[in-house]
């Protein structure tokens, strides 16, 4: 259940002194082969961390030897002192490795704009190689925790083969990822291509459509590598399918853990005359804050529903359209449907449906209620 | 100070029973002439509620006679009988005024799915009809209240002829307008051209970019109506000017008194490549639940507004941003400027300006922060 299930992979999870708790910090995941086959994908804010900056480079070559990753700061907005950092942390571990450091990944948690305290990260990075094991992984995915309340980790096994995960992030999730890191390891023969077209795909449809509040972070990684060490090859579509059903873990746990939501909501569009429209659609109601202090107050509001709808250009008539709320259709033919007392909104789970009636294609937006505790935790972060 | 401080109209604002508060809901102004020219505005959702899909018809030939509006219901989402209601309610006063219903703009603004109950909707129209007076304009004002603590009223008197006005809105203030209702008259003598010019000239530099929590109303309308009384006939350009100073004074009272909020934000996008991209950077800042909670807390988290300009398409390079909040750099070229324990984010009113470093234009989007009683409000608005 974690990313130290497939074969070929050691991993750690220690303390390096960067958060004021004193929990741990720093966490390091290291492919031993034989194949160092790696995709990867990031943010696509436009103000991305050094991190990230330096992180593009190495995956450029399609090959990865290691991932180290730190919580307690973000390295962003740092400047060329904040690319140094990266580039020293990339070669700090490469050495202890007896890796190029041109094969390291790193990744950053935390603040923006302040400078790492090197003088910490650097015996953490020899602390981490020291403490690497074959079964290290919930220690990896403890360490990179910020404001989680859980450590995120899935597994999935096929015919001889496995795929393991591990995610954190609990605010900040939107499209094109956002405050979120996650590794993904597998020991299934792939070639560098194949890998790469998995996660595309796979990322698409999961921590694309996680959208906890709308913000994109600049730190967001997603790095899959292939260790081959299982010596067993399987199709490309159905590793794909289960590298989808992997990060479809990841996400769901994510929204689960998402900062001071009371409410995970999944809000689909049927019928819809593209995926794109369906996509379109869902995340404007993912994204109306009317919408989401109404599923906080266990309120079927479905006229806010309606009015995010109408902000769109996707395919509709407004006098066709269908909203169901936990399986009661509260709005009939863009009017009044069933009686809204029929919804029950107390538990955690919330289902929204929208039929637009205007095609065949579906779409899901995974988000959450905008609550007290929301406002509370963002509103005292950096204070 | 208000819809009657021109000549020639009339108003009033009475209770018609909508309100289980109890409080004025209902208000008319009438345009005496001698002309009766008018233009009007209505918002972009194209899940229009039913006065926005009647209103449209009446001011396509230029001519406005009255405008009735209550609060206590949206008659949004209500299929043919809500446009039906809306019709005999534009008869029914047009019954008592002696004019034609095609003449009536009709506004509506409270809970969306619900019918009116027209056997008070029609008893408040020969009321408000009744209490018509010259001098009735801040009764009106205050009718058209749903959540707002205080009415909004404005007027600017030029050579010879002025302008009043009078708005409604406390939530759901975003572009392309939102819970909002305006009626603005004049007396000055313009071509119903030269009205609808000024009008949108005036509208998309005040109440377009006033985006309190991203959310777009199904109701919105803003009506300038010209009853030509003063005889004077201004310069095109001069009106236009004095029409925008009463434009922006009534959406900077709708942004002091939006809901739950405790700051008004002021986010400027300076030294822009194009008035587009300025007003896209803002927008982006505006909307970041992460930004407009910090600002809540009192914490100038300059990393959050990066974050939002990265997530735009304008022309800049991330190494030349500036940010400045209240005065104090805090980010300079891309990374840490002054210190931002030198920010003082302890008042209501908040500037935060973004240097693209890459041309010369400017735009302002005016919003609130993210509070607890914004949470609250929203979260019980129906229950």
């Amino acid at each position: 259940m974690s990313v130290t299930t497939p074969k070929g992979f050691r991993a750690a999870g220690v303390t390096a002194g960067l958060k004021a708790s004193g929990k741990p910090d720093m966490a390091l995941v290291v492919n031993d082969g034989p194949a160092r086959a790696a995709a990867a994908v990031f943010t696509s804010n436009r103000v991305a961390a050094a991190p990230v900056l330096w992180s593009r480079q190495v995956i450029s070559d399609g090959r990865v030897d290691a991932v180290i990753l730190n919580s307690g700061g973000a390295n962003a907005c740092t400047g060329a002192e904040g690319f140094q950092n990266t580039h020293a942390t990339a070669e700090k571990t490469a050495g202890a490795l007896g890796v190029s450091a041109g094969d390291v990944v790193v990744c950053s948690t935390g603040l923006i704009g302040e400078q790492l305290p090197m003088d910490k990260v650097l015996p953490g990075v020899d602390a981490a190689a020291a403490a690497l094991s074959a079964d290290g992984g919930a220690e990896a995915a403890t360490a990179i925790m910020t404001t989680d309340t859980v450590p995120k980790q899935a597994a999935s096994t096929g015919a001889g083969y496995s795929i393991g995960g591990m995610a954190k992030g609990a605010g900040m999730l939107a499209p094109g990822l956002a405050t979120m890191l996650v590794v993904i390891t597998t020991d299934a023969v792939l070639e560098q291509a194949a890998l790469d077209a998995a996660l595309r795909q796979a990322t698409r449809v999961t921590f694309d459509r996680t959208d906890s509040d709308g913000c994109m972070s600049t730190n967001d990684t997603v790095v899959l590598m292939s260790s081959a060490a299982s010596g067993v090859a399987p199709e490309p579509a159905e590793f794909t399918e289960r590298l989808t059903t992997v990060c479809a873990d990841l996400a769901r746990q994510l929204i689960g853990d998402a900062e001071g939501a009371s409410h995970d909501i999944a809000v689909t569009t049927v019928n819809a005359a593209s995926e794109a429209d369906a996509e379109t659609v869902s995340r404007a109601v993912a994204r109306s804050n009317l919408f989401k202090t109404a599923i906080f107050g266990n309120d079927p509001n479905w006229g806010r529903v309606l009015s995010a709808v109408g902000t769109t250009d996707a395919v509709f008539e407004p006098e066709q359209l269908n909203v169901t709320m936990n399986g009661v259709q509260v709005c009939r033919n863009g009017g009044v449907g069933e009686s809204r007392s029929l919804v029950d909104l107390s538990g955690r789970e919330v289902s929204v449906v929208i039929d637009l009636n205007a095609g065949s294609e579906t779409a899901t937006i995974w988000t959450n209620d905008l609550t007290h505790e929301y406002v509370h935790e963002n509103s005292a972060y950096s204070s």
